[in-house]
């Protein structure tokens, strides 16, 4: 595992410190410059990025890395952190690690001579992500629902990734689980896990005998006339990114109780959620080895 | 099974919709009155007492039946329910259910020639009540914790009904689960579930090691000295009735995050509670037979 | 923890071996006689009880301690231990522990100063044991049912500590489980773990449903009409002790695969068994502290 | 869903009946030939496939449809099928479907004018295995192993279709489930379902740790030098097809306790291995629809 590389961590949330301690956990010298940095005395605050000028191995960046291409998105932080700021404070060669890296921002690290690489596309980190978006769905199922999880009857839209990881928990809690798919291998491992199936094609006829509905699936499944279809007192939750899977606007109409759940893992678990980042890290930096243009 | 009774459901909460609903069902006809009724047309909502005199077989008040031993507890209603008007709809000999009734209150009903029952000690419906506040406590958990309740530690402090719940679900989620108690039985059916144990005299070396402890024992388990070893990220739901079993006051000048989660089950299920009582009380029935005073 | 015992363990088979282990593991200094001592020269063989005469502290008898009360039942012994030359070998004093003790045992312990406890009426042993015997029920369902146990109905008689322990393994593999029972908190208890349930009066109409029945009750619920109503492709298996809850003469004639499984623990895990054992008696040592007339 | 059609059931054993069952009670017309049929008066039994002359849509060849290219595998049968005898009983234009059809098989039938399909190589048939597969490698380690899987260590090499299914069962019997893969995504489910993680090229040193192993990879991986750091009370199942995952002759010179469990699932769950051959054999006519050769 590569260890002791300098390490600045700048921008973002509250889940860059715990991020920020995972690195350092690890065995790094992790800066931090642009957040909250809270109850973390042994993580080092650098007071401007002139202190640490060609000294840094890895330059971290938030999830959301910036929003105009030109200055590091840090809504903590009192004031702007330019990315040619950021890029002077590292050496030469050396490796950018972020989220939603625009073809800009590669394009400008690139020029810069160095490695650019967006964890946030890494499967590893979307998988693990998972856990906290499927407790946040269970969690407001919970809250939301006029009855309890066990006993329910929930229909999971979609077997991704999302789909899988809330289908094992709501059946934890002893809800009847229904699976909505296209294809038999996701029916086939739905029986292996004890959910239930059904096809896509045929979901119609069924909307009406479930007490939740979570979709997973980005696209307008649940449009106007299958909203229709849905009984008034069932809870539909979307965990679908942009544009989701909902008709919010119909379902309002309808009188449904729809919850759109974005960015659930960094609300309802941000310790974790940064831990996943400084995982995925982790795993970028070992693969490129030392030299990252390898 | 016992059916076709007149049965009057007084004052109360949303819950009692659930609970007319649930009586209705199962064959019998449910007068109401005092409270709320939502989304149920077929339920027979009276407009005066009166117009049921001496008609019911079976009157059902509310868990807290009564405030002050004089009228039935209405906070949905705009006036007052004296009991004796709520007597006065009984057919003679008939039978009361109630929740929380105080001995003055069974001493009336009995003076009356009627048969009461307090549902509310039951243990069917205290061991059934322990599933919604199981869940309330998880969404506690997901919500107020930082990191996922998978992969955290948690400490179950007790091993009754509700102790039981919340392992199950706990663990259902992946976290790592340790029961503290008295008893060598109850350890080993904590080995036989899959959690860990402690004693409960040892768990001072221990209380440091947790990201959440749940309490469920109605006794000042967690004093300032133990408090005092609990670390400052972790999260304390206490379940406990009155008078709980956490010394809240030091736990806020520790700092430490203590929630003090009081009747879940309304709360987060009110359908399900209600459904709850109401099968409760047809258990009591069929116990009762046609001759309450059998 | 007591500790620094001298202990003899006496008689009995291969669970033996992994009682002694785990005493030796636990402080003690374990002398071993009467029976296959393998693969654990760690432990002190004694060549003859002569050697250690008024040595020890506590002496271990097997499960069936004693089949005459004169001797130690110790089958894989060639020879014969009289239980006045085991008792020869005791400190004054001093404490054994055995299962099965005879009226007559424990008087001739107690006539020689000895106090004596069988560990096998303990009930952490008996809900420990649990775990063998229902993973040895399924294993046994497994391979005597023609379908996978995930999906099919089941059927669990019973709901005391072998009930709990099977229905938590089936459920674990998605088989669709009932319990039969008798009281309400039963269900209750059901319903919370997420078994169905099924009142033991009304079961007639349902044993054709299932294609497994699992009998935990060592009473003849089973009898010659009840077993008429079972499928012919049903297995039926019988964890209750003798007589057993099954007329399998009945069941031969009418063509019923049913297996009687006794003594699982000791059959598909000695090691486990043996451990158990052990735990058991460091829990019975500890009780009773440095003196066991205390 | 197709209905209605001829289907012709022919060699194999047991697992034919329960075949030839399910896809009757589907809605078809289903005739037998050339295998043992037990217990199913109401197939209809052909006794010379000259009664059937051009009469078959579909033609339902067992798991190893041929040895020889020639005949049929049949060996319940007294005599010879040979494949010109089965193809002589098909309409023209109509469809096989067989296990492990050669390149001579597939030829053949497309040279009469018929379309023929695997069901063996299909997935969901693949993946639907596994349940059997993993509950028979389950028993194999409650009957083989001296402990409980319940508190045992168990590695699983490979997160494959049948790693995931070994690791789901083995885990909810309480077992300590690593799980042994290449990849960083394996490790990411494998957290989500509460499994340890075992990189392969570090696994040496944790051999040594388990009770259990069980292989899934159909590669060389327990090697002589591997085999050598697992301990002698540890169990070995290998479930990989040949030419398995275990240098057995290294195991047994080791004194190793290794079960190569091939074809578990004809072995432990014959009617439910029917069944999912007969669900296969039902998508693949709904997906060819009326015409084969569509």
């Amino acid at each position: 595992m590569i260890k002791n590389k300098n390490i600045l961590v700048l921008g973002g949330d509250s889940r860059q410190t715990f991020l920020a301690k995972r690195l350092k956990d690890k065995g790094h010298d992790v800066y931090c410059f642009g957040f909250n940095l809270f109850e973390n005395s042994e993580l080092k605050k650098v007071s401007s990025l002139k202190e640490i000028k060609e000294k840094i191995d890895v330059l971290v960046l938030p999830i959301i890395s910036s929003n105009d291409d030109k200055t590091v998105n840090a809504p903590f932080y009192d004031g702007e952190i330019t990315l040619s700021d950021a890029i002077s404070t590292m050496k030469p060669h050396s490796i950018v690690v972020g989220g939603n890296l625009s073809k800009n921002l590669r394009t400008l690290f690139f020029e810069h001579g160095h490695f650019s690489v967006d964890y946030y596309i890494r499967d590893e980190l979307k998988i693990k992500n998972c856990i906290p978006t499927a407790e946040g769905a269970l969690s407001i199922a919970i809250e939301e629902m006029p009855c309890t999880v066990a006993g329910s009857k929930a229909l999971i839209i979609g077997f991704g990734r999302v789909g899988k990881a809330c289908a094992k928990l709501f059946k934890a809690l002893e809800s009847d689980v229904s699976i909505c798919a296209r294809n038999l291998n996701a029916f086939a491992w739905a029986e292996l896990y004890g959910y239930k199936s059904l096809e896509i094609d045929k979901i119609d006829n069924w909307l009406s005998k479930f007490d939740l509905i979570v979709n997973t699936v980005p696209a307008k499944i649940l449009d106007k006339e299958k909203l229709s279809k849905i009984n008034k007192n069932t809870l539909v939750i979307d965990l679908a990114s942009k544009p989701g899977g909902v008709d919010f606007d119909n379902a309002r109409q309808l009188g449904l109780k729809t919850i759109w759940a974005l960015s659930l893992p960094g609300k309802v678990a941000p310790v974790t959620s940064g831990q996943i980042i400084a995982d995925t890290i982790l795993n970028i930096l070992d693969e490129r080895g030392d030299d990252p243009w390898q």
